[in-house]
């Protein structure tokens, strides 16, 4: 018999040999139809492969990142089998999963070509292929055998693939009529396969080298049922008009200029109103908390950053350094604001009393992309930060982490994220030697956290040996209203650059002492925060931060006067706001603010006149009624609070 | 008989060689007493030169630059007889005025050392020398005869400065028993002179070339009268306490590193705090008056640079293009935010009917300055400009010009910059040909600009050919409290970018129409602005703008719950502040506050506690007496609004 640690800390005797099939179907009927792959030990096995010792064990199912990757990986077996049915021939290079579903580099032979007109047949084939239930079967073999095997297909690519392999590692897995070179693991067979649809063809180069031949790269997706592809395709479909470079031209927020330069936004003033509105928000919450704002320049000495380290780390592969007539002077645009905020901290001594000091900026970083690498918002060449760095005792970090959380999940609820976990990452217990910062230090630090996690209520996961080499961390994941997930915030306790900068307070003892430094950024990049926005709302703001809160909509030039008192007394509210006056009709207007997304539109006509009332719209619900102007602001200042909780 | 026309338009009659003494006898005696020195048609001229044809001649007196200039120069040779009389066989370089007063460049001869100690003996022999009323007596002479002088005298300096001069242009002059070679002109005699210091001695290559030899430059100021000299004195001691580096540093507003590079401030959090109030002042202003706030990157590709032409221009001169690994793009930083702005208008198509459109940004811009250059915050490297530009069209001037006079008066006003002019700089009529631009166009914008100025009342010289080549300008010239002048506010008109741009905007007549471009900061550079608010305040910022606008000091730790009461009331209210609850005695309370300059003091104890009040100290003025916080906060509010037209 063998010990199986399960997730959830429990052990199970079996027998030795036992698979995670049958782990699976011991533990319930409905686990062993859903299982996909396990993981033993830290990696990823067939479910029919014997288990010979004790060993932790976690059964994979579709809701694991993991058990979708084994199901998508499977899933580019049998597109190429089907592949393999429909053009005799087609040699195939690699068949990875990806993010969402996978693909298939595949060489179709000379003339040959294939598109979006095939994509149905393929479906249709794999589908069929599908239903036969048949088996992934592993099997290992020899170097030379792969090679004799692959040469009689005449498959030059998988040929290519044997020469970095080593002897003793070679597998081929084969389901229904169809054998590839794969490390595994898969799924037990294609049955569980019940939707799939090709999503795109490319062109992709033999192994990323444009010398080589071009082949044909063929995306697809699957699901184990046909109601999630439904939804994926529905999800999608949102996910292109939620596109935040889409909106972001439609509601004028922010363009690029070819001028300027590529992935440098130029921020159009309707997107800059809502950007000042967010800095705005953020300032006045890290006053509250106790940070300090400061402003440093964009540059700094390149001996500014061999301090710090980013130069010898980042320098060859980013903006090359400015030079300077005449003077034996360097700079560099700064790719991080933490070395000049190191710098404001020792422009006098510190003692351990005045610690934490808290110093916030928001700070436009210069960071090189390759132009192929941009895209809109969310990945520029420059951006500004919510940035800021505490530096503090060690004894402080836990009591730091806590207000850092509580100022991100602020942020969260102000925003309307509501759907976040959060990762902890550790050292690698196996490996101390490859941190920076004394045993102690990085216990303190590391348990301070995960306390302040727990003391927050979050629902976290702990990752060992995912810490930098600098300190521990936190980081948020946050799921969108299309369920995609970004990361949004993260807490980075730093040992390392109060080293290299020999940062100091003098303590209680009257001895020197090294501060801890915590990096954290709640919106991170403004740029990309805006993005993630724009499509996790649609470009239908939180009210408190929507361009435009209302718009008054005369139902003619009759009730412009009283459109005007009406305008002023929210403008006096500070509730911001246009008035319509354009010779439309009323149809017209409401439909204009509707695709402007303003959140009410007040209508005003006679009715409204006699009454002193406003007929209020709400986007995307409609018709709300009559108010008066009073009961309209006290709706609208009770929604901001409780969003704000002021 | 010639006419002679005065400044004020009027013309007199004299006789053919009259002089410009005669001239101002002729008007007045106090006149001919204080006159140093005659402007001739556009020329400085000694008083005792006739004038043989009609003239425009302006009398300069003490109170002209031109004449404080004369009489400076004339000073220099008076330092330099009292020198020859004291250090027989000294050698002279050159001897000009400067800002103020003049110096002296001279070669002492082999091992002779000049210093401090030495400046009494040298005033002393100036004054006596001055005493005896010697005139400056004009001679022409050949460059023989002025090289046969000078090689016998054995000063080999004057006589390179010979070689440079062509024959009929060289003139002597000479006072006492002192010669000096010299263009002129001159005061009458050295009997003017009644007060002289020497204020400073230093270092200084002849001809300012390292390789030539050191000579010892001797610093001096001299005045008409003795209270001018004390009260220059007294100014300088002022503008020591006040110097804007210093005051930066007490005040903890900003420092620099050295790491992070010459003239890169860092702000520190109370300068920060200044600043961004600086800000949001402007913005709100700004708002108001239309403009939409942008935001834009700190780089842009050389290419944007080469179409503004500022490459061109300055390229050479500045920071260097930062290049980029793999890709052939090359980006600069940004030394204007024009260029940017104008893709911003080109992201859409523009109507007649949107302009004018202002386009407001808060730009941090980098312009690279000789190290020797750097000063504190008034000459940096890198600045944030309150810039804006207006796109508008050619009919739209005149009204945008009296906007932008509005704004920058207020921000005058509200910053206690009550002393000011403005110069209108207009086309060389007599090269219009050097300007880019209709002539149509010019002569409405000139026009536009001269009637904006006359309707806001403005006092205002005119100087023809000092516009930019591609349009006029208004400049405004503030004089701060020590009498000091700066420029601050330029609206400049251009029509050269909206060409090089190729700007365009759809008339009421259908066809395409180029708009004008007019460039504003009212500011100009946050940091130079900053710099003279301190000089000119002396760090007692405007109430509005004051980091802490009170500190509440309780007598002792009894009252701190009461002092605690006072604050939150007053924070409540927008006021900012502190308690300062210090175990420290009330006196010396009052002294750090002092010397923090907090504006008010509210001084908390049993009198206080018991009456619901606060006692009121004002910084530099003491004791107001006591008040109920509610009456603290409307004296405080009223004091405000006054200043800001709330």
């Amino acid at each position: 018999m063998i010990n199986i640690t399960l997730p959830d800390g429990s052990v199970r005797q079996y027998p030795k040999g036992v698979t995670g099939l049958e782990i699976a179907t011991s533990i319930s009927e409905g686990l062993a139809r859903n299982v996909l792959a396990v993981k033993v030990n830290g990696s990823v096995w067939d479910l029919s492969r014997p288990i010979e010792e004790d060993a932790s064990v976690q059964l994979l199912t579709w809701n694991d990142d993991l058990g979708k990757n084994t199901f998508w990986h499977s899933s580019a077996h049998l597109l190429a089998e089907a592949l393999e049915e429909l053009y005799p021939g087609i040699k195939f290079g690699i068949g990875p999963p990806v993010e969402n579903g996978f693909y298939y580099d595949v060489d179709l032979g000379e003339g040959k070509t294939f598109s979006q007109d095939d994509f149905a047949k393929v479906e249709q084939k794999m589908l069929e292929l599908a239903r036969a239930k048949n088996e992934y079967k592993r099997q290992e073999v020899s170097k030379a055998d792969a090679i004799q095997y692959f040469t009689e297909k005449g498959d030059q690519y998988k040929l290519d693939l044997l020469q970095d392999l080593e002897e003793g590692t070679i597998t081929f897995y084969t389901q229904g009529n169809f054998v590839d070179l794969c490390r595994g693991p898969h799924i037990p067979n294609t049955g569980f396969i019940k939707a799939a649809k090709l999503m795109n063809v490319a062109g992709a180069y033999w192994r990323g080298d444009e010398k080589s031949k071009q082949l044909t790269r063929i995306y697809a997706i699957t699901f184990p049922k046909q109601k999630e592809l439904t939804e994926y395709l529905e999800r999608l479909e949102e996910a292109k008009k939620r596109d935040h470079r889409k909106l972001g031209k439609e509601l004028e927020l922010f363009a690029f200029s070819e001028k300027v330069g590529m992935g440098l936004p130029l921020w159009l003033p309707k997107g800059t109103l809502l950007r000042e509105r967010l800095e705005q928000f953020m300032r006045k919450a890290q006053v509250k908390a106790g940070y300090q704002p400061v402003v440093t320049p964009h540059i700094g000495s390149k001996e500014l950053y061999v301090t710090s380290g980013h130069y010898e780390k980042y320098g060859a592969d980013s903006f090359q350094p400015i030079k300077t007539p005449n003077e034996n002077e360097e700079f560099l645009l700064k790719p991080m604001n933490c070395p000049h905020h190191c710098e404001i901290y020792k422009t006098r001594p510190r003692s351990y009393k005045e610690l934490p000091v808290r110093f916030a900026e928001f700070g436009t970083v210069y960071r090189y992309e390759q132009s192929g690498e941009l895209h809109g918002l969310t990945r520029v060449r420059g951006f500004t930060q919510d940035d800021a760095h505490i530096f503090c005792r060690p004894d402080q970090v836990k009591e730091e982490f806590i207000k850092v959380i509580d100022l991100v999940l602020y942020v969260f609820k102000a925003l309307g994220f509501e759907d976040y976990t959060a990762q902890v990452s550790l050292r690698d217990p196996e490996n101390k030697a490859k941190y920076i910062g004394s045993d102690e230090n990085w216990e303190k630090a590391e348990s301070a956290i995960i306390e302040a996690a727990a003391e927050k209520g979050l629902t976290t996961v702990t990752e060992l040996g995912e810490a930098a080499f600098y300190g521990p961390k936190l980081d948020f994941m946050v799921r969108d209203a299309l369920g995609r997930k970004w990361q949004l915030g993260t807490i980075q306790v730093d040992y390392n650059l109060p080293e290299r900068f020999q940062l100091e307070y003098i303590g209680a003892d009257n001895a020197k002492h090294r501060p801890v430094m915590i990096h954290r950024a709640p919106f991170g990049s403004l740029e990309r925060f805006v993005a993630v926005l724009i499509e996790h709302c649609g470009g239908n703001f939180p009210l408190w931060l929507s361009p435009e809160q209302f718009a008054i909509l005369p139902i003619s030039e009759k009730y412009q006067d009283f459109a005007q008192q009406v305008y002023d007394q929210l403008q006096q509210n500070d509730i911001r706001g246009f008035v319509d006056n354009r010779d439309e009709k009323i149809g017209r207007k409401i439909r204009d603010a509707e695709v402007s997304k303003v959140p009410y539109m007040l209508i005003v006509g006679e009715k409204e006149q006699e009454n002193g009332v406003v007929s209020v719209r709400k986007h995307g619900e409609g018709d709300l009624g009559t108010m008066t102007v009073d009961e309209f602001i006290a709706t609208f200042q009770s929604k901001i609070a409780e969003m704000l909780n002021n």
